[in-house]
């Protein structure tokens, strides 16, 4: 029932007017369920949209963590983890708008992308490729650079340019060399991953119309 | 009206529970007005609580715009903003919380801290003091490691060494030698700034409760 009215949620969030502000009375109207319903599971319509996008960024994560696991470097693995979370946020950008109105409050707190990050920041700490003082300052300033620069990307709709300037300063600011980061934007990946979830598979039929 | 019931929603705020969901009923009773009222000018709580933290933090750059403008140099007027600005979240940790819950589709577009910013990131590279590629990137690096790191600060309630070394790092990144960014945040300010807003004399009363 919770992922009927998400789902539910997500459609109807895709199809109204930009202009629209939705109510709760909008969603379980077009999900067919009662307020009661509503309340069981959300307290306001921006807590539904939060876990929607969360729940939607957790997806992209399980599609990107087999591609980077296989790589044992831990810089490389977050360069190519970065590039394809804000390439989705670009192919995707209902999603990317919904994850642009969440804070930190709601994106670093015990979620995947703040854990895996953390992971290979410290191995890559070990490893001596990247100077670590505090971890959570690396953290921060890493994810908050990549959810701030994603808002620029959707709304200002900018060049491949600002996105490779963007990475590359985020790579700079961990300490590595520009002949690094060089190398590092480099590798190849991808060119698209496919998300085949309800969700993305929802936004995809969406788009294409 | 919209003015009562905003001090008035922020009030029941600071009072509820951190476990206690606010609804929309919650705020209009706490108010004493109408539903429709409340509809007049939110859409949603999340609306309307965004709109509290951004006028809160309008109100915090009202008070750091004349201190800094007495400070021709940008760089320093960044430094003792920022400074001001995080420690204005410390020491008034609701209104912290409210901020790190926005995402950066609320606090980038069109917004005074974003403004303001600007405007001193490009006098800096007018005077070749940084070296900016693109205002947009450095704005979305800057905002995004400050917002981020203000959840830390509030969440783990971090010491001194941790927000010094985010602003250090800040403004290394800026490109920034260490020798100046020691020199910039050695820069002595008024220990505390007096926020006399409705809002925040709100906040202060109840803290000291």
């Amino acid at each position: 029932m919770k992922n009927h009215l998400m789902l539910s949620s997500l459609d109807l969030y895709c199809q109204a007017p930009a202009e629209q502000n939705l109510l709760i009375d909008d969603f379980v109207k077009h999900a067919g369920v009662s307020r009661g319903t509503f309340y069981n599971y959300f307290t306001s319509t921006n807590d539904l949209l939060t876990e929607i996008a969360m729940q939607m960024s957790d997806e992209v994560l399980d599609i990107i963590e087999p591609i980077i696991l296989q790589y044992d470097h831990p810089v490389e693995r977050i360069m190519l983890a970065t590039k394809l979370y804000l390439r989705s946020a670009i192919r995707y950008p209902i999603w990317g708008q919904l994850i642009t109105s969440i804070g930190p409050k709601f994106t670093i707190r015990g979620r995947n992308i703040s854990l895996y990050l953390t992971r290979d920041l410290k191995k890559a700490d070990d490893l001596a490729l990247i100077t670590i003082k505090d971890y959570r300052v690396s953290r921060d300033i890493f994810l908050g650079s990549a959810y701030y620069s994603m808002e620029t990307i959707l709304t200002e709709t900018v060049g491949q340019d600002y996105l490779n300037l963007v990475m590359e300063s985020m790579f700079i600011n961990l300490g590595i060399t520009q002949d690094e980061v060089n190398r590092l934007m480099s590798l190849t990946l991808p060119s698209e991953i496919a998300i085949e979830t309800p969700y993305f598979s929802l936004l995809k039929g969406l788009q294409s119309n």
